[in-house]
């Protein structure tokens, strides 16, 4: 089996099961209203690629750690990453009709739904992380991952660099203004990620500053690739048109530096990721791949 | 002084007193996009009486603690408090321009911002949770209260709730569908102001059971006067119209039972409230007087 088989083999099995966590933490249909579940559901099994909390996992495994105990952390991060999804495609943020391939939530339910299922699952994820578990990890090493999380989704990470977003619409950023929307508005919650795993694993100062290294290059990598597949993209892969960036007059990578030097960026943001992971053994294979997958995909 | 006159000294001292904790609680300016830093100030500071931040304070004193350690807290409740205004006065939700004599978030702000500045204090409340202390509670401790509070306004509480009464402007309820909608959509976290007090203060499950049934009481009793208070208040010390859940048809405590029942059950629940805390000591007093003055007050 090659590297690309395996990863591939890797992701879809762990996609999964993060999917049946995701579908046992979730409040049962019973104690919500019907319609909140039904909106809160349809976003989370909208197709994501588990992404943060594939990194999760995964983070804690290269710490020499099992991946069961940073299960919950890890489905609190993909809500939180689907709240912002759903708050970001309402017609007063970027008015997206579709995502995946779906309808976005406010189409099928309805504004109003739409933000409370986005409030819901953003404080379902506190709900997560915060509840008593079996596994039992300690209260302090729990306490600092929901500061991580909770920092990362704030002001000073995800909803700030939503904000600063809004604002380049008026006022085009430059390379360096891109790069910080970029770091806050998806970078925060991957670092976070992947420092949450390293954190519940226990992980020592020099292992958690290294991940953190490898955690930021890969956010970045992460949306300039994006940033290309939106220009050169297949749209049926994508599950959403390609183009948009530029039909909306967006600043992006590739319109700042040009295609060329942005893929150069990628490819270097990839490899100071796999380079900061060089003290790390073979349980830290997961991760590497996962750089060279960022710059791989097509959707 | 009368007991009135003490009452008003109190809340007014303790509103103080929490102001200052949250001006110094919240991100600065420094560290924010400063659209979203005036927008979350903004509601933040728009009059709120602070109630769900002084019940915690008090309910830690009444069971004997400083009321410091609580502070952060207390303070997290009033900044979800304040998310869930600014998101249900949307133009999705309930469509209000005015809240407290003061043009609502998304007027001021517009509504892109206003559901980013609900986010971001829904999520800083977490942060506050989490954040290292300089005074150290016990981290099970902290834990339990960040449960108690994510759970309070989540999907079982008052996210659910709001759902609800988005269901009931189509459905109207009965009473008793009245009730669940407002022990969820405002109950809820009343009861964990108060618990979360009595948490960080290290109570026993006899005085928490106590004033859990005085949290439920007075969340009832508040929902009860604010309904009769639309009927019979005055405009211009409430900041806001009169008669607005009539004119909407909506459905509230007088219209379903009569004024006169209406008064009745308020009366009743206030009782309930103040026996709840016989066995607390001169301590109580404060959450004695509250319970009295959400039947007396005038706004």
């Amino acid at each position: 089996m090659n590297h690309e088989d395996f990863l591939e083999a890797y992701l879809k099995d762990r996609q999964k099961i993060v999917e049946e966590a995701l579908e046992r933490y979730l409040p049962d249909e019973d104690s919500v209203p019907e319609e909140l579940h039904t909106a809160a559901h349809y976003s989370v099994f909208a197709g994501g690629k588990r992404i943060r909390p594939i990194l999760c996992l995964a983070a804690a495994e290269a710490c020499g750690a099992d991946m069961a105990p940073a299960m919950p952390a890890a489905c609190a991060l993909e809500l939180i990453h689907t709240y912002s999804l759903i708050h970001d495609d309402l017609p007063a943020m970027d008015n997206d009709d579709v995502r995946r391939g779906k309808a976005t939530s406010h189409k099928v339910f309805g504004e109003a739904l739409a933000i409370l299922a986005g409030d819901a699952l953003l404080t379902e994820a506190f709900v997560l992380l915060s509840r008593v578990e079996k596994v039992r990890l300690p209260a302090e090493r729990r306490l600092a991952v929901i500061q991580e999380i909770a920092s990362a989704a704030g002001i000073a990470g995800m909803v700030g660099g939503q904000a600063l977003d809004i604002r380049a619409e008026k006022i085009p950023p430059d390379a360096a203004g891109l790069t910080e929307i970029h770091r806050r508005k998806t970078g925060a919650l991957i670092v976070a990620s992947v420092r949450t795993g390293a954190i519940l694993a226990g992980a020592g100062e020099a292992k958690l500053q290294a991940l953190t290294q490898y955690a930021d290059h890969i956010g970045m990598a992460f949306q300039i690739a994006d940033d290309i597949l939106n220009v050169e993209g297949d749209s049926r892969l994508m599950g959403k048109k390609t183009g948009s960036d530029a039909a909306h007059g967006k600043v992006t990578y590739p319109s700042l530096l040009g295609m060329d030097a942005a893929k150069a960026r990628l490819a270097e943001h990839v490899e100071a990721a796999v380079a900061a992971l060089a003290a790390f053994d073979a349980r830290a294979l997961p991760l590497r791949m996962i750089a060279r997958y960022i710059m791989e995909r097509k959707s």
